[in-house]
């Protein structure tokens, strides 16, 4: 099943490349200007991929060398080589996203030169692109790893085998699940690496996109009094490129490495049941999320839009489509694989219980859409206070949106707990032990089942936001701008609620990986009673919030060296504003880069230093002693890795939503209400805006990143500190 | 000693009293503003207070009844009595702090018009009187009931009877420390009325001082195009009001309940050191504070300014004088009392190791004022770097004070941590079984120990702030004006340190509190692998996200009411703005208080209903089972603390340090930096100062209260969860 979903998946994802390049790229002009943004953004990704591959390089060397000499050359091989196809397909991933978005995204406008549905349907098809390949090549590599590391012949762990044994089962099952469990722990690596690309292709794209969409705004809209989008802005083209390197090649680095981690800590979680359900439990995840790409696919296909139609309501259809239909796949592998060989308290209803489970994290995915939309979109409360308060000038406008981010916590965080605690309840309740956490398990990849569809809405924004902008740029007829820019109004819904998914993801993984985390450490229990556990805690949040005041600061400053650089294209060549000549687009687009990348490191070092620290501090700082003994060494990591999440997820949802409602009560006074564009009151609704940039795009979504990558890092260095 | 201490401060306090009283009230039309000043805020609080009282009978009718059903009415009684006498107590300390500074802030005005030392000796013994009852009261509460309630001879608690017997100790020596924890547990009450009342206290005045300034800058200065202060502006003397009811009410019963609750905290932890310290060890925070106590005083007496010096050396003297014989007599008091009966592997120089955990919390004092410095002041980086990025306007400004605010949480929560390590490890070396917990528990008293001197630091803040606002209205001479800008300059540093210590010693005492907590709840282990355990960690950060919402919010819809009735009143009588006719003051007054007092009671009843829902819902909930024993069910509550003191922590780090060091971005352009006053970046930079408002004044010190009021709600409620 699971190479068949593989090869369905990357085939109807070659088809779409196909169907996509053979249409029509419109005129010279608009070919002139899409080839300007195919240019800075390869020229992007390639030098972010080198910075990239020198610390991953470095990485992968320290972590065969630490886990090589502390467990046996056998495993830190492994790991490094798992580490090292985790960040390889990563980076692939993105470069595959971003590849097809800046050719989809020219033919998408000649689309809307024909009609509304062509545009949104090469755009749709362009995002499946992405979406279809990103989920396969996750599915592919973890695949790969473990069957190719199981052939290879993996040692036995001894830990796990006496566990076994001690629990009263037989030497040929505890051989088999201590060696489930070796083979699983050299796979972790897969995700970590995955986890690394994703975060400073986040953090660098992030970076790029909100410094120079910021840039280009401030001298533009605002110094020069140009309006957005106009071709005599030099920072234009790098606001375009910004697009496809921060939405697409980011938030497909994200989403690769959501399915990732959640498969592998998933399987972790699914070795502890081999006694019940043998090698099924532990390959499980890996067929639901191959029906679930299935089910995508289908869901992509559904779409098609009347001319008067608005483009969200298709998308919700296809979605719908997708939700269903994996919904009732979800069961079907549920029953097939799910039957337990030892008695149960649940019996021969085993599989459903967990089915149930599936359908809770389905659930938790359409509320968490739902919330986003409510403290988001102009049509409810929150917008319309921020608007309303832009009224009184930029710091009421200021302070009521960032109200409304810090209120928009609270929904998401009691639903995520319910569905922890409703799976929890529900796996533990069929009396397997360990059952309670795959069911929360079970419940993350019911929730990451339509990945595949919600990562090809997601990149549609990106296409449809630069298609509107070449039609702008180009000149295009009004028809053409009237489609593009409904696409493109319906393409920021999409990223906003792609990022309230994958917040909602991370959080409802966190515990399932912080789980898989303890096993591996073999820590019993994380108690904050405990000094180093508490600190270890302390330092998680605390890490969460100088990762943001990094992240948000460098796209000040990279947004500070676009500003220096337009204004001095103004003042050596007046032919620019007067139209007569051409500004350096490559110029700014190039320093814009240098910025990027140069801003990305600290905080990337960071994120992947500090769970180093505090795992190697706690090594040798011991203060508590429970009988004479020191706690584990591994179990202050885990405070720091689940405050670190807590706090990173709420973080998380203040950025996103915040921006989002910004940048909307914007849009709604544009719209002509309370005084309309030009009005002191919207000037004060661009500083918000403006302030919610780096926010949502930036922060916010680097955040998620950052939260799975505690996740796997502290599942590698796990080995390390039992 | 204490009650001699006690005497000490209080005779102190009426002697500075009367020789204020005596100073000279300078002109008429001083009389006159001082006046205004003193009935708005008298109406105020009175408002405030009736109810206040409302929400806190009715919680101690409930206590009573819960805590009489589970374990006797003797208990219920005593801990509803405690609570009544904790609120009275800290409502009294608001009461006296605000009464004396609207009489001092005149006295201070007019002593400037003769010299700069008189003005400044009078406004630091008005908030000395503040400082020195407040800390009077809360040790005299806590005395009063602990030998109060020991005359009534309490219950034996039989769960440390069988624990302390089951470590192999006499009947005599379990019998008399059952008899000490019963106690305690009847008193822990106070802490919580002090909190109760501190929240509302600092919530109300917070709301009140802050929309009074940002309506009457926003409508004054923005839309009249008059100065600050300008007695045509009717919300001038809602802003001279508010600088009294928020910061002088408000943060005195901050630190009334600061200390209150450490000392019941400590006094806690004490009893489970009986066997070694017998009855000294309960009482010892009690006598450090005394000592303490009488350290401020001597501090306070010492500062003289010439007239030449920088009002801040002539502060920081006194402060400097205060320590180093706080440290003295903290060394005398732990050699005598800190003297183990039985062997100990310290030995002889236990006392010594104690000190030292001491010494290590004054240090960590010291450190933070020169954290907040580093970040605040005008001098540093930070304030540099936002003034400097108000160049491109508010949007920047916004987003580089925000980065500074995230990034001012790094350094306070490292030393910190290092502070609770250090003196756990000290505390455990010296052998005795819960020592560790004690050392952090005496590091923090050693960081209160001159709270008495900072309090009156603080409250020189506004008493100076309204000296200068009355000399302005009064039209008073330059060189008076002079002393007067230069006092309030001060007192803005004052106002932002003392926010800085609060803070650090609300994150200190935390852990302590906590273990506080888990004795009393009889918890053992608060594990974040459980899942109902890593929900009430995520319930707690989500509160303070909550919280702090509504706290943000509360400052913009006050704010409004203000706005609109300057609006009116301008409309109204075009009279004001001729200055031939007198605004109406005591409406806006009116107005101000009403829309204050909505506000407070939604965030306020949120921080009160949120742990008492945690409690209760799971006592009910239960889904984790270890040997078919299902968690404590206090463990999720104290996950939920613990997790919401540290994000409370560092979001009012977060929330303090941005606000002051946008306030002083904009004052270091207003000194003729970067354009200087009137200039497009000062513009932006007053945005920056007003977002900063709410933030520092009112969302800030409201969650250290929460911090602390999270600690002392739970552990009333422990009993019931046992």
């Amino acid at each position: 099943m699971i190479p068949i979903a593989i090869l369905v998946g990357l085939g109807f994802a070659a088809l779409l490349t196909r169907d996509i390049l053979r249409r029509d790229t419109g005129s010279d002009r608009m070919r002139e200007i899409a080839s300007s943004i195919q240019q800075g953004a390869r020229a992007f990704l390639r030098r972010q991929y080198k910075t990239i591959a020198l610390i991953a390089v470095a990485l992968a060397i320290l972590f065969a060398i630490a886990l090589g000499a502390q467990k046996g050359p056998l495993l830190g091989l492994e790991t490094a080589g798992a580490f090292a196809l985790g960040a390889t397909f990563s980076a692939l991933s993105g470069y595959i996203g971003m590849h097809i978005a800046i050719r989809s995204n020219i033919r998408s406008a000649a689309g809307s030169l024909k009609s509304f549905n062509d545009a949104l349907v090469i755009a749709l098809r362009g995002g499946a692109v992405s979406g279809l390949s990103i989920v396969s090549m996750s599915l592919a590599g973890v695949a790969l790893l473990y069957y190719g590391y199981g052939a290879l012949g993996p040692a036995v762990n001894p830990a796990t085998y006496n566990t076994c044994i001690g629990a009263g089962y037989t030497v040929a099952q505890c051989t088999a699940q201590a060696t489930e469990d070796s083979l699983i722990l050299s796979i972790v690596g897969f995700g970590f690496g995955a986890s690394l690309v994703a975060l400073f292709a986040q953090l660098g794209g992030g970076i790029y996109t909100k410094a120079a969409d910021v840039g280009a705004d401030l001298v533009g809209k605002v110094e020069a009094g140009i309006p957005e989008d106009d071709p005599r802005n030099p920072a234009v083209i790098a606001d375009l490129v910004g697009d496809n390197v921060g939405d697409c090649a980011g938030r497909g680095a994200d989403l690769f490495e959501s399915t990732a981690a959640e498969n592998i800590g998933a399987m972790v979680l699914g070795v502890v049941l081999f006694p019940y359900f043998g090698i099924a439990g532990v390959i499980f995840p890996l067929v639901a999320r191959s029906f679930g790409l299935v089910a995508s696919i289908v869901g992509v296909f559904v779409v098609r839009a009347r001319e008067d139609e608005s483009p969200m309501s298709a998308l919700n259809r296809g979605y719908i489509v997708a939700s269903v239909l994996a919904a009732i796949l979800f069961g079907f592998a549920a029953w097939a694989m799910l039957q337990p060989s030892s008695p149960t308290a649940s019996g021969s209803l085993t599989w459903a219980y967990y089915w149930v489970c599936g359908i809770a994290g389905m659930v938790t995915a359409v509320v968490y859409v739902w919330v986003t939309q409510y403290y988001t979109e102009a049509r409810y409360r929150p917008v319309r206070e921020i608007a309303k308060s832009s009224e009184t000038g930029p710091a009421t406008n200021i302070i009521s949106g960032f109200a409304v981010g810090l209120e928009a916590t609270a929904i998401p965080a009691v639903v995520v707990s319910i569905a922890i605690l409703f799976s929890y309840w529900l796996g533990e309740s069929t009396g397997i032990p360990g059952g309670g956490i795959y069911g929360t398990a079970i419940a993350t990849m019911g929730m990451l089942a339509t990945a595949a569809y919600i990562l090809a809405m997601d990149t549609f924004g990106p296409i449809v936001d630069n298609g509107a902008g070449i039609i702008e740029m180009a000149g295009m007829p009004e028809s053409a701008r009237k489609n593009m820019d409904k696409l493109d109004a319906a393409g920021n819904t999409t990223k906003a609620l792609t990022k309230g998914y994958a917040v909602g993801s991370a959080a409802l993984a966190a515990f399932l990986l912080f789980n898989a985390f303890l096993t591996e450490a073999r820590v019993k229990a994380v108690d904050l009673a405990h000094p180093e556990t508490f600190i270890g805690a302390f330092m998680g949040g605390t890490l969460v919030f100088l990762f943001s005041a990094y992240a948000i600061r460098a796209v000040g400053r990279a947004a500070w060296s676009i500003i220096k650089d337009v204004r001095d294209q103004f003042r050596e060549n007046p032919g620019i504003m007067a139209g007569t000549s051409k500004p350096d687009y490559g110029r700014t687009v190039d320093i814009c880069t240098r910025s990027a990348l140069r801003e990305m490191v600290v905080p990337g070092i960071l994120a992947v230093a500090t769970p180093l620290a505090v795992g190697l501090i706690f090594r040798f700082v011991k203060v508590t002693y429970v009988g004479g003994v020191p706690i584990p060494t591994g179990e202050p990591l885990g405070g720091f890795l689940m405050v670190g999440t807590i706090a990173g997820v709420l973080m998380a949802l203040v950025f996103n939503t915040g921006g989002g409602a910004w940048d909307n009560a914007k849009k709604f006074i544009e719209a002509g209400n309370l005084g309309g564009e030009g009005s002191p009151t919207h000037k004060a609704a661009v500083v918000g805006d403006t302030v919610g940039d780096p926010f949502k795009d930036t922060a916010g979504p680097s955040l998620h990143i950052l939260v799975k990558l505690l996740s796997t890092i502290t599942l590698v260095i796990a080995p390390l500190l039992t």
